[in-house]
């Protein structure tokens, strides 16, 4: 008998890891359930349908079902699985259209199930205007609410990425802007002094940044959002709240299938991306994985990231033998003019991870200073003193931020010391960098300290 | 006594030399002797100052002697060294203001004497209109010939970096060009079937490109350029025609002082950047590095590696103890809309080098399909059918070849396999890249190649 692979889940692990599995075995049985009318879109581009950057709303599905199809990987939307029972090898599932309910049997089984917005329970959280932006259909939602409300002033509670990013758009939208972050500060992966930059451009933009007070409560008039207060009783008028605290890995038919969760809520993988019970493997923002760093289990819910662990999980389902070795913590994101990346370790992080941090940062021109169009970049490097390893890096500015952290992920990868990165032969002409590429700058800065501790 | 620093050229290598020299140790006496009048200038930036990008030519002076002057640095310009005397630890100077000649001694010496530009025996080179592009006095006389002669008309002799910016520089003037090179194509540092691409491209802009034929004579009239004629007897009219065939290491000081040359020609240097004289360094064009893919010796004359060297050469000689571990080849231009850049070993290269190479080709675009703004790469990743470890890689489009190198280069610098590429967490989000950078897209695709040969 032909053997049948399951995939729960087809936003990005999901739909990746069907794609790979198709292309290793040509034969296998593949079918794909999804909850949402859309698989195989791309969550981070919602901020720029919203903005208008990205035209229409179409153009962030990658892939639609019959094109699943055409490579004979059966796609159901709008299909809830209900319930795996491992030890039959079967899942129930729901078809939203009729609420019919069926149950169908798997050989192998890849959880790609995803995440969730985390919602706090404050009153006023139900009514009209208090938005969230993660599945497609809370984009449709979005957009939709925005078109009928025409909001003129927004709160955003959370200023992770996704709330920089909002702010961003809001700002195109001449929608005025308050980011209320429950911590002292933004972007705790970041150092303070680096994360205090994207603050200080936030309110040169007109976004007002209130942090260290969560949401206490939202008001409203007539069934719509009208206000929303702090914990600490700040009051701010707002005719559209986005809820973006973070995210929760959607483990509930995991954990009642009995598929063990790892210490950080998320299932637990190896790194054949196979969970705790046979012939189940789970992939993407539902699962955890290794920091290479520390060497830590942890949990990193990004769409690269699903892509790249969806890779393997299809991969070993279909019969191959790929591992995924874990992840940097790399992320980039944008807001306003500035491009905001890292990887690795924060100093703090460094330090917290019990190493011997050394740091520099510097500010350079991503160009050769006598040819236009070059911008700014500040760069933090953390290093080991003992030694010299590299451990994290930090690129915040209008320059290019993304290829600053590419260089240094890729020298995390490979172990290097910031001595190695000082000696780099990477490219150089004054169309495309200085002579020296700040990366080589900031290492050679940081190497000095090592060596004279 | 003070110890004293002679440092026999100022562009690149013997301008950082000496900066680093006086950041390690601030009293000692530090020199640096150049035949022109300018030190420390971009000689990468010429061809965007002849084109007007870079408005004028003062721009790409990046330090002045004054400047050198306040770090207590002491440049004397139009002085050119004539000999060395490695016994009595003394150099004999020329200053060409006045042609007096002194004697001074050292107790370190730095050669950073540079490359000239290699100029064919032929009739008609000595020509009016007859220019190369190398020094800052190139740069000027090439300046006012274009001011004097305004030329309808080039031929470039040499398809090299040089001559394909210059085809650039010179369709923004609007001077028809014609390209004549002696090999049978252009860019042997990368497979034909790239370089193809960039031949295409210069056609499709005008350039004509004359192959496998070299320059036979150049005819004038009234003491100007007129034509020049090809091996083969093919005539192109011309009223400027540049000699970029290649420059070769300035190495007559060395030799006649008894200084080793390496079997390239150039200064043999150990990673300290010692010649095999004591108390001489040598760093830039006139000097001979470790290729770091292949373990051999080689000559890479850039700007960048200049610098790299230079600061280990400066560093050494002021007591201290750092290492240059050599080169990975890395190389960028632009030409037109195309950005083309290498590192490591090309495919050809690879097997030469006894590689059993195995090779992709893929073509992505460097941002998100749905996100604005993207541009086409054509992407050549090299790898070690044994196990897989990268040797080499080869970008080419109008997108960001300079990002795409350099996470190469860094993986080179780590030693890491397609494996390791594949998995790399880079920096996703749709302003910057795709959901997976084209890099691991191609190592993937490479990686199944390494698996299943």
């Amino acid at each position: 008998m032909v053997e049948r692979l399951v995939i729960i889940g087809g936003v990005a692990a999901g739909a990746k890891a069907a794609a790979k599995a198709r292309r290793m075995k040509p034969d296998m049985d593949i079918v794909v359930y999804q909850d949402e009318t859309e698989v195989s879109y791309s969550a981070c581009g919602q901020p720029y349908v919203l903005s208008g950057v990205i035209e229409n709303r179409d153009k962030i599905v990658i892939r639609r079902p019959h094109e699943f199809a055409s490579d004979n990987i059966r796609v159901l939307t709008r299909h809830r699985v209900e319930a795996i029972d491992v030890t039959a090898r079967q899942i129930r599932v729901a078809d939203l259209s009729n609420n019919n309910e069926c149950a169908t049997a798997y050989d192998k089984l890849i959880l790609a199930t995803g995440a969730r917005p985390v919602i706090p329970a404050v009153d006023g959280i139900e009514l009209e205007g208090v938005l969230t932006l993660r599945s497609i259909s809370d984009l449709d939602r979005f957009k939709s609410t925005l078109s009928s409300l025409k909001p003129k002033r927004a709160s955003i509670i959370g200023a992770g990425y996704i709330g920089l990013e909002l702010a961003e758009t809001f700002h195109a939208l001449n929608v005025k802007t308050t980011i209320i972050e429950k911590f002292d500060r933004i972007l705790p992966k970041f150092d303070a002094e680096m994360a205090q930059q994207v603050s200080a451009h936030l309110s040169e933009n007109g976004v007002e940044l209130i942090t260290g007070q969560g949401l206490a409560r939202i008001s409203g008039k007539n069934g719509r959002v009208a206000a929303v207060t702090t914990e600490s009783g700040l009051n701010r008028d707002a005719d559209l709240v986005v809820i973006a605290i973070g995210v929760r890995p959607n483990t509930d038919l995991a954990k009642d299938g009995g598929i063990a969760l790892g210490k950080t809520g998320a299932i637990a993988v190896d790194e054949k991306m196979q969970t705790r019970t046979p012939a189940i493997y789970a992939a993407g923002d539902c699962c955890e994985t290794i920091d290479r760093v520390t060497g830590k289990t942890t949990w990193l819910p990004l769409g690269d990231i699903a892509n790249l662990q969806g890779r393997v999980a299809g991969e070993n389902a279909a019969g191959g033998n790929a591992s995924f070795p874990g992840v940097l913590g790399t992320a980039i994101f944008k807001t306003f003019d500035l491009n905001v990346a890292c990887t690795g370790l924060s100093e703090t992080a460094a330090r917290q991870a019990r190493y011997d941090a050394v740091a520099v940062n510097v500010n350079r021109s991503d160009r050769a200073r006598y040819y236009p169009g070059g911008n700014n970049l500040v760069i933090k490097l953390v290093a080991d003193r003992q030694g010299g390893r590299l451990l994290g890096a930090q690129v915040i500015g209008p320059g290019k931020a993304d290829k600053m952290i590419d260089i240094a992920a890729t020298a995390l990868l490979g172990k290097l010391t910031c001595e190695d990165l000082e000696n780099a032969d990477l490219a150089y002409a004054p169309p495309f960098s200085p002579v020296l590429s700040p990366m080589i700058t900031a290492a050679g800065a940081l190497n000095s300290k090592v060596n004279n501790p």
